[in-house]
């Protein structure tokens, strides 16, 4: 069994967070912000939340329905349902709230009359942009453009995030075949895309890794290797997937097969883009930094260097999917950023949704099309979440978020790792993982039932916690969450865990 | 030359009609609506509008820009631009405006607690739907569903909303084949899919009409036949497409010619569904009521009604693509309405997005996946749509938009008819069509380089106007457009075209 052993960091080196955590309190954002979770009802659901979700289904699917929260009373970082219960929320509607509920200073920003003319007045950005739109963007969205890329299109969406980078690598792919940017398109490709035929419609891949997750449109689902309920029955390009490697942890038991896991995995990649050129080219490959909905999947810093680096090396663009791993939960604003890459070596393209409210792609400019039009569509993003984003970043950045949210993470891992050392859950939770990765923290239990059991129980205990893979437990807090939720979460496991 | 003569229709039938266009004005709704466009810089876009262009330019591609508007200063039918000229808008935001620039009725919406906290708590709906989401619904987007189809699953935008009906087609159509609802999937199905091969990702397509446009996303790009620019490069499924019937002009001139063509289309149609069985099923057919961005290309109520039979007939679920066409503007609700479905007729998926703000697609409980999760996204849908979507449609109920709208398509046509029959523009104007369809209404010009001089004149002139197809002028007004903007509309056409 591979229990994580308690590791408690208290080097030099993280007294500065241990003080930026200290130095931040959700209460500074959500003044009257519940102090702990509060559970009224037997069960949750309880009966309003069922009745409500029966309501629903009258016309929508209910099958999907975890909760059914009133959201007009629910406060930072207490999310309350129907019934009246205030569940401690440390899966934030999917890794998509970034500060909280309610945040006044979000409220007021819906207040006013910028936002609400932005909101009933929608444009079609990519022909009709607003006059303020320039400023909306550079004092919001590109403020925290990964570096090397300043280029920003905005989607609705992480799904079309990712499909618009697609769009932009195969663009770029084939004008690149065709020797310049101005090289015109033959007749013959222009017919035959019309008929979805090559050379028009070409065989162009993108290259995705098995576990990875990348949205459920279709091309987003070609690439997406969750789990086969996502996929089956729907038609699919036939683009290749590697393997991504398997890690053991606790990681410095496990250094030797560690690095040996990802050298097998870094060869197979690259062979599959080799033999690819053969048949269907690898125009572009995507991978999440932590590949999410697929269970939590670590890699090191180096593997992921030496996959943009084999990338280039045949010719691929590279997409890092940041749309659940992006804005802060890792504890740098970008997950990628601890990739350790050089100048020059930055991803072409980093997409981003959930916890920005806005969706898009970060990219360089020469992965502009080469004619108008190529790229485009009819709202091309949401002016309102661009605000929404820009107020968010200010606030992440006034309140120092970022270092706040990799110091919590600290002290949870280490509270974590304490109480799954104890002999009491010996034999329910594996493979604790996230250590220096923010509050981006999972664990595996030893079933899915009994994983979907401690969801389950987690939230009768006032805990809204999700689940992630087959057996995996992952935690998705805000990034107002800090010590004092840390330990209510702690004591809310250790004692599901024991009851299990 | 085929110009449409003048067909002013004045029976008895229009009278109710007519009345219902006086009975309602713009002001009604917006007070201080401009009573006519001002042009204050000497072309359009003007010195402020070109800088703001070169501003987004720095970071977002903005080539496609037409104009830069001040959305905070713009009124019902009139978009006022940076350089405050305030042009009369009949594109409408690429006909996704459905009442007009800040209408008091909807910026009270928007002041409201209720909007401002759904648009700053926004759910992850599939699994923690709001409490009061039912309510929304049912008093909102299912108070127009189309007749026959009692379910609404909403999505972000048109695109995802015509691939969500792909998905549950395909996923109804491989459910069928395996005999029951229960029935379930095998084991080669559930491994092959996740590596995008047959079984699991099925050989299935959709088949759409040449001409057609249906989004930009990898799927419903390869149902997109409308220009070689939006596809060329980009991979495509290898589905089908058919050839939609070119009409002539005037209708009542062509009646046999029409008709045969409108059957040879048919045979050609039945006759791909009948082939692709051997290779590559259909399990839908997609259409739109009008073709749209194809170039405004009409049917007849027949053809239609032939083609949702004879993909029953074959197998294929049938989607109404009225993501441009619904919400009124072509005079009833829907503009499948005409097609005159019977009982157990009507499409198995309608969907929407644009005007409606809200997107979606309406269908039947049967296509239910059979399986949570199945159809499923982090969001679906944004509430503070389904808000809007609410009060435009009790908007539009209490004021008799639609009705108004079919009058003023019919006095704005016949104006049209006036002017195009007068010897000034002979050369110029061809193929006027929309009678009887609201104030969807479109022509064609000789040649695309005209059309485009036109709009660009137009826009000078005071009216903001958009085109469509090769060298195609398409109205696309709001659903406040009166007798008042179509005498402006059609005076500057008339000035225009003569100065051509």
């Amino acid at each position: 069994m591979l229990l994580h052993t308690v590791r408690v960091v208290r080097t030099a080196k993280s007294v500065p967070y241990r003080l930026a955590a200290r130095s931040f309190s959700s209460l500074d954002l959500i003044p009257d912000e519940p102090s702990t979770p509060q559970v009224v009802t037997e069960r949750i659901p309880g009966p309003k939340g069922i009745a409500a979700s029966a309501e629903i289904n009258t016309f929508q699917d209910s099958r999907t329905h975890v909760i059914v929260p009133n959201y007009e009373i629910s406060k930072g970082n207490y999310l309350v349902d129907a019934d009246g219960n205030a569940l401690l929320d440390v899966f934030a509607q999917i890794s998509s709230i970034a500060l909280g509920y309610n945040v006044p200073a979000l409220l007021k920003l819906g207040r006013s009359e910028e936002f609400v003319r932005a909101a009933l007045n929608r444009p079609a950005l990519g022909s009709f942009p607003p006059v303020q739109w320039a400023e909306w963007i550079k004092t919001g969205l590109l403020t925290v453009a990964p570096k090397g890329l300043d280029q920003c299109i905005t989607t609705l969406c992480g799904s079309s995030a990712n499909e618009t980078a697609f769009k932009c690598a195969f663009m770029a792919y084939r004008q690149r075949e065709r020797g310049s940017p101005d090289a015109p398109f033959s007749q013959e490709e222009l017919e035959s895309c019309m008929l979805n035929h090559s050379p028009g419609s070409p065989q162009l891949s993108v290259l995705s890794f098995k576990s990875g997750f990348h949205g459920r449109l279709f091309g987003s689902l070609s690439a997406t290797r969750s789990k086969a309920i996502h996929k089956v029955d729907i038609p699919a390009f036939d683009w290749p997937s590697a393997v991504f490697p398997s890690l053991k942890y606790p990681l410095q038991d496990h250094v030797a097969e560690n690095k040996a896991e990802e050298k097998r995995c870094l060869e197979e990649y690259e062979q599959i883009l080799i033999n690819s050129k053969l048949t269907n080219p690898v125009a572009a490959v995507i991978v999440e930094p932590i590949l999410s909905e697929g269970g939590d999947k670590h890699a090191s810093p180096s593997f992921f260097r030496s996959l943009r680096l084999i990338a280039r090396k045949h010719g691929a663009f590279f997409i890092a999917d940041e749309v659940q791993t992006g804005v802060g939960a890792t504890g740098t604003f970008w997950a990628h950023e601890k990739w350790g890459l050089k100048e020059g070596e930055e991803p072409d393209f980093v997409t981003f949704s959930k916890k920005m409210q806005a969706a898009g792609v970060y990219h360089k400019k020469e992965t502009r099309p080469n004619a108008p039009y190529r790229n485009y569509n009819t709202w091309m993003g949401d002016p309102i979440r661009a605000l929404q984003a820009r107020k968010m970043i200010q606030l992440i950045g006034e309140n120092n978020l970022v270092a706040h949210t990799a110091v919590t993470g600290q002290l949870l891992f280490s509270s974590l790792s304490s109480v799954f050392s104890s002999s009491a859950v010996s034999g329910k939770v594996y493979n604790l993982r996230g250590q220096g990765q923010g509050t981006y923290i999972a664990w595996d239990m030893a079933s899915p039932q009994m994983r979907d059991t401690f969801l389950s129980k987690m939230r009768n205990n006032g805990i809204q916690i999700g689940g992630c893979g087959d057996a995996t437990v992952r935690l998705r807090p805000m990034l107002t969450f800090g010590e004092k939720h840390a330990d209510i979460l702690t004591g809310t496991v250790e004692k599901v865990l024991k009851e299990l």
